[in-house]
């Protein structure tokens, strides 16, 4: 992989400077798993990015446009998103009390921070609250899952998490066994995939078991592909989990209730237990399409298989990413099992008090009839709405382009159109020792200032080139954007004819 | 020891409940390191804690004392300390952006808080920072640590943690080559030691390397003793790192320059790098003790060893515990390795922008002639007067008792006195298969509501007993405690005698 190359070299650069040097912690000696992770969201094309607009910002640039347009990452906020006021006052209020006096804020707001301090030691934000999280706030999600599922929920299977992703990673440490095993801890997850997953999984020397989403059926979860990937690596790990996005990233998929079933019971003949990434569960585009959580679908089929779902205050229509709030239900536990979990989580103290208020403000929005309802309710459908539009302009737009075509937007935030690379440009990357589409995405921010990230950072078919490219900019900029990407690679295409 | 014992059991009764059911994920099947993780500050005696206090709140108690005191954790605003304004009102500020508009806020606050949303991501707190954190607030860091020191420091050698646990976490993930190495990765770690470090290794698969601090001076680390540690683990593991905690948990130390001297030569000597936890670098109480730097006194020697000093806005004066602000400078690395560092941070996206906003109001605060200033200083002083009065309260009481004596509480947050148990005591406390300092500590909680931590959380001598009490609760409180635990005492004595 490229990426991993240019690493490589980079690194033997950097050990020719420090060669001279004696260190006791050198490249020898540390975790020999670290080089194995890589985080392509975060990637070299960011750090580029990161230097053209320094030199756009110090008039140093020779480029044709004005500004980068970062559409690598899902960081609403970054891309003009405002925060939901309801979410600000609260979380401002319960940090300043003296705010409670302020005629500024709604009743609602304070008698939310009155009943959240109610719970935090000394009233304080700035108390340690349980590992697990503040209890109400455990209870609002539990109450939150209850009514989305119709089902009940118990907060003490709930933990409060620092975004999703410490949510994941704790779960993943929880059942790796590698270093006691003889094989390594396997987990199945889909390809294209987010890469908190391989970057985790490389981290803790465990094995993943790719399986491929099914592009031509608008990237659902195919069982036979999913038997396939097992029997592959049955023989060089030990199976343990299989993880699922739902609203896909990068896919932008939403999956079927049938799909959803099919996954289950291929998870209950394998014993495997489910790990449900569901933080994208707000955002639902598509007309017709339906947010299914795995808890009830599972329900309905009355199995009962270990299963930890994500959420997170990150994405949605409220995108607070910078607060890192998170929760992770983890259902069907053996209890001593969900003690240790607990124990090994107390070690860890707790995640941020206001990231814990903000997940919280997501689970127990304004009521109507709530002082705050309409503006809430307002700003909500409003980001909402825009983001559906975002979504068909995005998907409309890759397919009105020659050699590009995507599959329609129909949840999360990104789009993840294939490209049909010209031969050229594929013999001129490989030359470059680049992945095709790298090369392509490197192009495109290079000419265009547009920040995307290459299909080989999230994994796709051999052969097959994508890129990942966030909905996120206002609508205005999206339409800039689509129109500069268009003519790119028009030109891009004629230039490797 | 008798937690481990005590888990065991409790895993043995809910392993009887659960076997009728088969899991996919069990106990035998997890991650067998989970199981050897021991977090005493949160262990069964806090879980006993909190049902007393549940009970003295339904009335269904008959408990002769009204309130639990919690002197197990050091967790500033849960036992009343008041959060400091400024802190409070530049957070509130940057989360809801209209508060720049009000009188009520001073206009340094508000300059910061323009100057660190200048920063983010769309002026937002809502964004993802760098995985390092926030431009500024790493250079706010670095100008803070040269300030101290009077010598260098490099912004760039800075990363924002989640509270100074997630720092120590980092760290000792990147050293950690227990995953393919012969051998487990070893680290020296003191005894009695702060649990985050024991837990962590027992996580991580690597291998404690313990070496006792002095009791008889001041808790000082004697130079013997870590050879003697070293080389009676030399062939179990790979040694790879020291861990120094100081100011001292649960000690109460203060290590003298001479001492860090040494601890640094000792470390250059046998390859070690040294992980420095200075989390407590404002809590110095005692006359003529200081805060030294292992940064500047390494720097005095003119050595380069590969150095990581924690730091977190949880302790100090500000205590701001659940925002989970930290910093880590990591110096004279290798070039390479820090890349590798930096990367691996990257796929943990970032830890919360308002905890690295909490860290940077420590670093940088009001200066004189700020409009905030004079009440910042005055709460400041405040609470550390009424910090050192405290250290000084405990000491006195623990050291006018019979069969107790303590060292001087000089800094941090605890004192950590050792208790003579009478052998009637030691030996019914074996008959119930307790650790003694154990048996010792919940008989005080359960006749006087005091919750402290038994010194075998945190380890001690064979043979010695101990516990740990923060001096946190507010004075008057503190005094009421320290009457009662004499109280206590004394007639634990005649009972046992």
């Amino acid at each position: 992989m490229f990426s991993l190359q240019r690493n490589l070299n980079q690194l033997r650069k950097l050990s020719n400077q420090s060669r001279s040097k004696s260190y006791i912690v050198n490249l020898d000696n540390i975790n020999q798993n670290v080089k194995r992770i890589e985080y392509a969201v975060r990637g070299p094309l960011v750090i580029r990015a990161g230097e053209i607009e320094k030199e756009l910002k110090a008039g140093t640039s020779n480029k044709s446009f004005s500004e980068v347009i970062r559409a690598n990452i899902g960081d609403c906020h970054a891309t003009g998103q405002k925060p939901l006021t309801y979410f600000r006052q609260v979380i401002a209020c319960c940090t300043d009390t003296s705010l409670l006096d302020s005629p500024k804020y709604p009743n609602d707001v304070k008698e939310k921070v009155k009943l959240l301090l109610s719970y935090c030691g000394g009233n304080s934000v700035g108390a340690y609250s349980d590992s697990a999280g503040i209890e109400i706030a455990r209870q609002h999600c539990a109450e939150y899952i209850a009514e989305r599922d119709g089902i009940p929920s118990n907060w003490q299977d709930i933990v409060l998490t620092t975004g999703a992703s410490e949510g994941v990673r704790a779960v993943l440490a929880l059942i790796n066994s590698s270093s006691t095993d003889d094989k390594p801890s396997g987990v199945l997850i889909p390809i294209p995939q987010y890469p908190l997953y391989t970057a985790t999984i490389a981290e803790y020397a465990m094995h993943p078991i790719k399986y491929y989403l099914d592009e031509e059926n608008e990237w659902q979860l195919n069982i036979k592909e999913l038997k396939r990937a097992l029997d592959n690596d049955r023989s060089l790990c030990k199976p343990k989990a299989i993880v699922i996005i739902n609203p896909g990233n990068p896919t932008g998929s939403v999956l079927s209730k049938e799909n959803i079933k099919e996954i289950i019971k291929f998870a209950k003949e394998e014993g495997l237990m489910i790990i449900a990434d569901e933080v994208y569960q707000h955002n639902i585009y598509k007309e017709g399409a339906a947010f299914h959580s795995f808890k009830k679908v599972m329900h309905e089929m009355g199995l009962e298989i270990e299963l930890a779902s994500l959420m997170s205050s990150s994405k949605g229509y409220m995108g607070e990413c910078g607060l890192r709030g998170g929760y992770c239900e983890f259902i069907n536990l053996q209890p001593e099992v969900k003690a240790l979990f607990l124990k090994m989580l107390s070690a860890r103290l707790c995640c941020s008090i206001l990231g814990q208020i903000a997940m919280d403000c997501v689970v127990s929005p304004p009521k109507p009839g709530d002082q705050s309802y309409d503006l809430f309710a307002s700003e909500k459908n409003a980001i909402l709405e825009s983001l559906k539009a975002k979504a068909k302009l995005a998907a409309e737009t890759f397919n009105s382009i020659p050699n590009m075509k995507s599959n329609p937007v129909a949840g999360a935030m990104y789009a993840f159109p294939q490209i049909i690379l010209p031969e050229k440009a594929i013999k001129e990357a490989r030359d470059k020792n680049m992945e095709p589409d790298f090369f392509y995405a490197k192009n495109l921010l290079e000419k265009t200032g547009i920040c995307i990230v290459p299909g080989s950072g999230f994994g796709q078919i051999p052969g097959t080139y994508h890129f990942r490219t966030t909905i996120l900019p206002q609508l205005g900029e999206l339409r800039k954007m689509m129109d500069r990407l268009k003519v790119f690679h028009l030109q891009f295409l004629e230039d490797y004819k």
